[in-house]
């Protein structure tokens, strides 16, 4: 039996997590048990692969708690998790990258393990994040975009879509945005604040053209904090605007409604990415 | 029975074709057997599904010839391929790919189908071809870029990669830059001239940093044609001039040298794509 060193305690790590969502049924672990590999049916998760990889590197069971809870199909490139390492683990925050990542299929990876304060919380503590949403504008689909971009078969003005997205930066009662949950989900609501709390700050909305590739447009996104598919509920929205569906005011008269109906469609989660946390 | 149309005669098509080359063996056909699948077990060909498609849609056994024999995990966004259609087929150019597209699984797309001169032949035709090369360098694996960039674990001095690039531009015998392939698969070289024929012009090297993300870096290479692995070996070249390992000028010598011994190694097939076919 390993003695712990008393001079060590347990670490927290903010771990920055990169992966690609097709084949996951989103961040979160379904049943909270570790052991139910065994037992069959789970869902692959994000959190519960890279929990297991933990278990496995140290022999521990360690929870981790994500800034996001990207839903199925949901890419990151910079999603931010928080876990608590035993006093007893050795490796270094290098070494237990290294160590993730052999343990860990090629969709997911462990980007980055740095030290945090003992009270650093991925989700609690962000204080912004940074997603984009990727569309590709062609008659004919894309195979070798299909797994991160939404196909639009009609054509967008880009500029339009620019102004549309102008109405929704600031602060704003976005429930017009929000996808409800119902009651006994509540407390899944994307960045862990109550359902209730309906209004965040939007702090820019780009509406970029690929200059290589004019079929490709990138919608990104920064804000406090969003609603549960608000930012799908925004690239829909843009898109009615940008195929002259809607005008760009239209954006600004679906906000004030505070009604979901008032709103474009919620596009489809494999367009969307988080880029960033921000703390 | 159907009875053909006498003033129906058999269309040639230049067909466009875009493809995620991951789960694909490559182009070619292996065995010539179009009901090979029924006795069970071929390997999954761009060209071997393609015309599974074309004789889906028409009833007919239709060939068709590709601009280039891409190898196996390579990709392509704008593969050319001729084909004759029978007199009696009477979806237009539109229609066919239409139906080409729900027939085809997602992972290959037909752009664009255009009627050509009856002696229209893709390869024999082409008169240029425009490759790109992608390789993200990082430490740490990507999880979003896995399919299709060569993962570089060290820095690259892009400045460098420009440099050397720039020996191979113009017309060159690019042995050196060439995998021989046995007496029996010589007639399979890249661009269906014969092996001996080594000469080739290269008429430009770029070598791009993406702006977006500076990770990243896109050689593009054009040409009049290239020699079997001839863009995977010239990109094994440029980072082993990238990374320091061999300093600019070491390209020109291992032009020289006409020795596949003396130039870098043949980067892997997923970071290549066939962007363009020029006629």
């Amino acid at each position: 039996m390993k003695i712990p060193d008393p001079q060590n305690s347990p670490r927290r790590i903010k771990l920055t997590l990169e992966y690609d969502g097709t084949d996951f049924k989103g961040w979160q672990v379904q049943s909270r048990e570790l052991g139910a590999e065994e037992t069959g049916e789970t869902a692959r998760t994000v959190q519960g692969v890279v929990e297991r990889a933990l278990f496995r590197i140290s022999g521990h069971p360690v929870r981790i708690a994500g800034a996001s809870r990207t839903d199925a199909g949901v890419h990151a490139r910079g999603q931010v998790a928080s876990l608590l390492l035993p006093a007893e683990f050795e490796l270094d925050n290098e070494q237990l990258c290294m160590a993730l990542n052999s343990h860990l299929d090629k969709d997911v990876t462990a980007v980055r393990a740095e030290l945090a304060p003992l009270e650093f919380h991925a989700m609690r503590d962000a204080a912004g994040k940074i997603y984009t949403y990727s569309i590709f504008q062609r008659r004919i689909r894309s195979s070798l975009l299909r797994r991160n971009h939404w196909h639009v078969r009609f054509a967008l003005d880009s500029e339009k879509m620019r102004t549309g997205a102008r109405h929704l930066v600031g602060m704003h009662d976005f429930t017009s945005f929000a996808t409800k949950l119902k009651e006994t989900q509540a407390k899944r609501v994307e960045d862990g604040k109550s359902e209730l709390e309906t209004v965040r700050e939007v702090r820019r909305v780009d509406v970029r053209t690929d200059p290589l590739m004019t079929e490709r447009i990138v919608i990104e996104v920064e804000g406090s904090g969003f609603l549960y598919q608000m930012v799908r509920t925004i690239a829909g929205t843009l898109v009615d605007v940008g195929r002259g569906f809607r005008p760009p005011e239209w954006v600004a008269e679906a906000l004030a409604a505070k009604d979901r109906r008032a709103a474009g469609p919620t596009a489809p989660p494999h367009g969307l990415c988080l880029e960033k946390v921000i703390y």
